[in-house]
């Protein structure tokens, strides 16, 4: 069984372990990706806390996938490719994809990585920095609801309206330069934008837009151990931002803002996923997967043409054929 | 007393009567506003009835303010101009009035005489047509939300969103052209959209967007007359649509989508304001009256400068006048 050879030892030959991953028919595949995004994902269940999800897989009691997710990622991607050519062609699904994380948490790879085999045609990236002068001058989620993703689209956001209840509540100033009215700054602020979120996101769950949200789950050890590589790696240096260490003096209170944050928008319809993110090849195929479950429960199928149509395209055919040179 | 004058009987001469609305002062002039209005506004009562709600002022209980309102339009129009410069000022609160209504109620002629005086810089109208291919591929707020209007400025929609629970749900039909994924559209789609709608706009509130909605309640009768002239006198034949006489026919299902959209989603900080319209100029003083008392309660001063401030003008001032030539 296929299935059984996954699990060989790691001490059998790299070749035959991507065989036997090779092997798996894609429905086997599909089925194992959605039990290891599984998981990992958060759904209306009230209690989440972090503690329950660990940022390293090596001390993870999920790790026994480990040797699945291995070998896994370029079987993911092409999956990935595969539905999404569906998802275009039927043009009814959407599929957006919130990546969050603190710095330094692999956001960038994980798009990189994970989306390289996607057709460019039918997914567009977004990355939301600090927001313009223009932007700050409409409501929080104007920007990103013009980038909601069309009907048969994958929309990916690096970095979302999340931020909102984010950087925005762990430094409260911030909320002066968002020129509210003085009275709607209330202490409900940050619960009415968590509820307001989470019905945002409820009506486009109507409107046929699947929801997949990424929450990269670093240790504060593995981001300084990245933060000092980018100082000390002349080709990541550019990567570093001096920001960066400001905001890791803030660790615990966003770590707070992301448990409130996660605890009150993980809907069944609109789930977290809390991806261990201090290995990143294994993040990567855990979100690969997440996504690969989310399109799964779509059913897509190319569209089906009628006995008519059918018809219509074989006298094109023929009016073709009967073309003169 | 002011006030008295304006209730006097219609055989004074019309200039002393104009004399008399004008003679009163903004705030007195606001409170009768804001008393207008209010007989119309329908809140989160959830008991409304279009039978409590009468086409015509002729007919209606509410008619002692009528000699109020066929002199008021000028003072209207002047009141709301200058709340808007404020408005503009201030940049934090905005403005969104919404206009829905069957055809040849008299929502461009509203739009036209109610918002004539304001300064085009801050407002923008936005007429909602039948959906393009484009936003057809979109969720249906898409269109509408990129025109929410930022802070400081007053957003008019000439139809809405709302059409969504109505000519949609009149012409079930027309979902299949949303492209909704089938598995979507079951029984609970309205009361979906009704509550989506309520969320959005409990949104907005929360961020400063204040939301007027009115609608324009005209006869089955009255409708008549207003699409025969359209016919008779050549110079309102472009206005004249044959789809209009085709829609008139489900006056009756349009009437029910009506009564259920403004139940379901008017609120105290969202209200619809249902305007009797069988008599225009009556309709454009309720309509003025309802802006006017949401500007109202904005309390909007034109920004302080602070002694700092003053001072650097000061000195600016001084080296203006010190220049040479």
């Amino acid at each position: 069984m296929a299935t059984k050879k996954v699990s060989t030892p790691d001490s059998q030959p790299a070749n035959s372990r991507i065989t036997a991953i090779t092997d798996l028919s894609r429905k086997e595949f599909i089925t194992r990706a959605k039990k290891l995004s599984k998981q990992y994902r958060v759904t209306s269940d009230k209690k989440f806390k972090f503690k329950d999800f660990p940022t390293n897989v090596e001390n993870d009691p999920r790790k026994e996938q480990k040797p699945f997710a291995q070998q896994a990622l370029q079987l993911g991607v092409q999956a990935l490719a595969e539905m999404q050519d569906k998802l275009y062609a039927q043009k009814q699904w959407s599929l957006l994809v919130i990546f969050q994380a603190m710095d330094a948490a692999g956001k960038d790879g994980a798009i990189k990585h994970v989306m390289s085999g996607i057709n460019p045609q039918g997914c567009e990236v977004t990355s939301f920095k600090a927001p313009s002068a223009e932007e700050l001058d409409h409501d929080f989620l104007w920007r990103c609801m013009k980038k909601i993703p069309e009907r048969g689209r994958i929309g990916i956001f690096n970095r979302s309206y999340y931020e909102e209840v984010l950087v925005v509540r762990v430094h409260e100033s911030l909320l002066q330069g968002e020129k509210i009215p003085e009275k709607l700054i209330t202490e409900s602020i940050w619960d009415d934008r968590l509820k307001d979120i989470q019905n945002f996101e409820s009506y486009l769950n109507h409107n046929g837009i699947m929801i997949v949200k990424i929450f990269l789950n670093v240790s504060k050890k593995e981001q300084k151990r990245r933060l000092l590589e980018r100082i000390d790696k002349p080709e990541k240096n550019w990567k570093f931002n001096a920001g960066d260490l400001e905001e890791r003096r803030y660790w615990k209170q966003y770590m707070a803002a992301y448990e409130e944050m996660i605890k009150k928008t993980a809907t069944d319809k609109s789930p977290w996923y809390v991806v261990p993110s201090d290995n990143k090849p294994f993040a990567r195929i855990i979100i690969a997967s997440a996504i690969i479950s989310a399109l799964d429960t779509m059913k897509l199928e190319y569209p089906q043409v009628g006995a008519d149509q059918l018809a219509e395209l074989h006298r094109l055919k023929e009016e073709l054929l009967a073309e003169k040179g």
